[in-house]
């Protein structure tokens, strides 16, 4: 089966690099986060293509985007497809939209060709899974698997004070034509198509990778308190600088937890210094730590020096060390991964096993439903920066593989497990 | 003579109570910014109490305040008094706020009595002092004596883009009444009354501070600049993680200079991380050094030190240091202290010379004539937070010292240096 009669190649570019020019910005990059009016601009477009090829849209109460192609069988738990549509601040094309343009494409070409699938397929786009707006990410597919409570995330709130809550009725207050079903529902698969993010496919000159799982990450946040003073009057030896205390601290988990062995990734990527003014003594510094590893016994050991560590170098300061995301590494279902190396094998595309080092909402997935992920390369491994790219060819031969197995599965009246 | 004859002491200390209702936050401090709402809001109030006495206001292009109360011999170089009515994002009530009050009680006072001075005595309100919104402080008072241009004044800018230039004309069209004067003129004497902002007076139970000069300081921006990456796939040994260089060099500056001597004041008090987000390695990490010591040569090799430390420290990142600040350690005018020290001695009020730890705007009105400040104790020695506080009869003490001062030279046909 050739790529061009499963998928439109130069119409998912075209539209992929539409998409991108909502919340552009000026170095090629896109600002897109959660819940944004960029996202709302992302959802009408996204909507638009959908209900040209006869597809529906439906949202839930945890803010994900569904378009449902209907099956012969409604009833049957349907087949789902996708990524999200959410960016970093300063994220670039691909990171999620790669992935929800390759599921509309997929499942617009196969509705044009009047093929009618055993059960739904419905594209979806998971709220917030960057976490850069709202902290911590994924939670649109940790709502619908039953992971966090709606309550929960709705309470998480951004920089400027707002909750997800309020920008969630705000967005949805946008669509009233768009309806509301319910939290959650079984599902017979999922599958998702994402950049690598990393540079293991281009080091190996692979188009494809079948992804085999994903690495476990834990996320804390840290608050270090001191107490504020003029920065020119009170004396060294009487100030309790949270600034001083956070350095410390950062020096030494950089220099413990970010050498433990080469498969370790240890990030502060969020500081706030509390009241941040050049001439005061500061107060308050709260940032977050963002700690991965495949495997979990070195992540859960990882884990417990961090805390320590707070503790040992804040004095005289105090170290409040709060434990938000725990997802231990997991695997795909090998089924569908058969799947996958197979569709890229019969269409020609080099492919190879890849760990997945960048959390997805497949994760959570994997969870309720058979689930697995294709990679596609992205030039020198880098992501969630603005230069991000990849490939229009390594994008068209991704999409067409999850094209051959969506259709395996749209033709099979039961997803086996 | 006795106090309550050269102020209105009850009058100052509700007034004074009333200002800091102007930007209030909710821990009792004050939240008043250069060239904010609040602030305009302030200058309405001080402008109100200047003219119900017969004070002329006016302005500058630095966007410093002047109430003048007209003396005998117009020509004559007027004597200034005054401090600044911003503060710090999380300040307090008294820091500038009562050296402005006990200044404008002074010559309210005097106007009332109807004693007419041999020359102009101008109460003034700096324009940003603190440097906490615009960095650097004390902008008004270098326009005005000419260490700075106007014209890079006015190009700083607030963390929100917005220039001193853009705030500045706004401000002024606020006030279509209050005329606009030259920028700098003689002046005949500078007297300013301040918090100590350090423990010193309270430890000693001294109620008046002659200060003697202020200890120097040097101010820094450094750019900690590095590759920015996800915090999930970018292997540790490909980072250049900013954030991680940061750490390094903060911490090895906290551990060499802050250790210099007991009299060394090192502070980084404000730090931003681009992009800051949880899970892209930082790209870029912005932090403003705040260096102090009496010792013209200590502050010297710290500066240099600090310039190597950061570019030690740094790599595989690179650091680039911006020297802001470099005002040396100054002594006030001998013949203004003595008044000072005479006039608490004939009220009967305990006193002491001092150093002042802290810069003010004396420090450069000193540069073009005589000079000097009086300090009054605060509580527990801290200043720059919410909770700072004067005691009522030491911001009375201390006002009714500038008043007899004050009045001596305004009978003086002549102020020498």
């Amino acid at each position: 089966m050739g790529s061009a009669t499963l998928i439109n190649a130069n119409r998912l570019w075209t539209r992929l690099m539409s998409l991108a020019e909502i919340g552009a910005t000026p170095a090629g990059g896109v600002n897109r986060q959660a819940l944004s009016d960029g996202e709302i601009a992302a959802w009408r477009c996204v909507i638009g293509w959908g209900r040209e090829a006869g597809l529906t849209p439906s949202t839930d109460a945890a803010g994900n985007l569904f378009l449902t192609l209907s099956g012969r069988d409604r009833a049957a738990p349907p087949l789902l497809v996708g990524s999200h549509i959410d960016s970093q601040p300063t994220g670039g094309k691909f990171d999620g939209a790669a992935g929800v343009m390759a599921a509309l494409e997929t499942v617009v070409s196969l509705a044009e060709q009047g093929e009618k699938p055993a059960r739904d397929i419905i594209v979806v786009a998971w709220m917030n899974e960057e976490g850069s707006r709202f902290a911590p990410g994924m939670m649109g597919s940790e709502a619908f698997t039953g992971e966090r409570p709606v309550d929960a995330i709705r309470a998480a709130r951004d920089a400027d004070g707002i909750s997800v809550g309020e920008a969630l009725d705000r967005f949805h207050q946008a669509f009233p034509d768009v309806p509301h079903r319910p939290l959650g529902f079984a599902v017979g698969a999922y599958l998702e198509l994402h950049i690598e993010q990393g540079p293991v496919l281009e080091a190996a000159g692979r188009t494809i990778g079948v992804v085999t799982g994903i690495q476990g990450k834990k996320t804390f946040q840290v608050v270090v308190e001191g107490a504020e003073g003029h920065a020119g009057t009170l004396a060294q030896s009487e100030r309790r600088d949270a600034l001083a205390a956070f350095a410390k601290v950062a020096a030494a988990l950089h220099a413990e937890i970010g050498t433990i062995d080469a498969d370790i990734k240890f990030t502060i990527g969020r500081v706030t210094v509390v009241p941040n003014a050049p001439s005061v003594v500061p107060l308050r510094v709260t940032f977050s730590i963002d700690l991965r590893h495949p495997d979990n016994a070195v992540l859960d050991s990882a884990g417990t020096r961090i805390t320590a560590l707070c503790q040992e170098n804040a004095p005289p300061c105090t170290a409040t060390v709060t434990p938000l995301v725990d997802a231990p590494s997991n695997a795909f279902d090998t089924r569908l991964r058969a799947s996958i190396a197979e569709a890229a094998r019969e269409q020609g595309h080099s492919a190879m096993d890849i760990l997945s080092a960048a959390g997805h909402d497949a994760r959570h997935l994997a969870k309720i439903c058979p689930a697995a992920m294709i990679f596609i390369p992205c030039r020198d491994g880098v992501s969630h920066v603005e230069h991000e790219w990849a490939e229009p060819d390594h994008v068209a031969a991704g999409a067409s593989v999850l094209a051959q197995v969506l259709r395996g599965l749209a033709r099979a009246p039961a997803v086996e497990a």
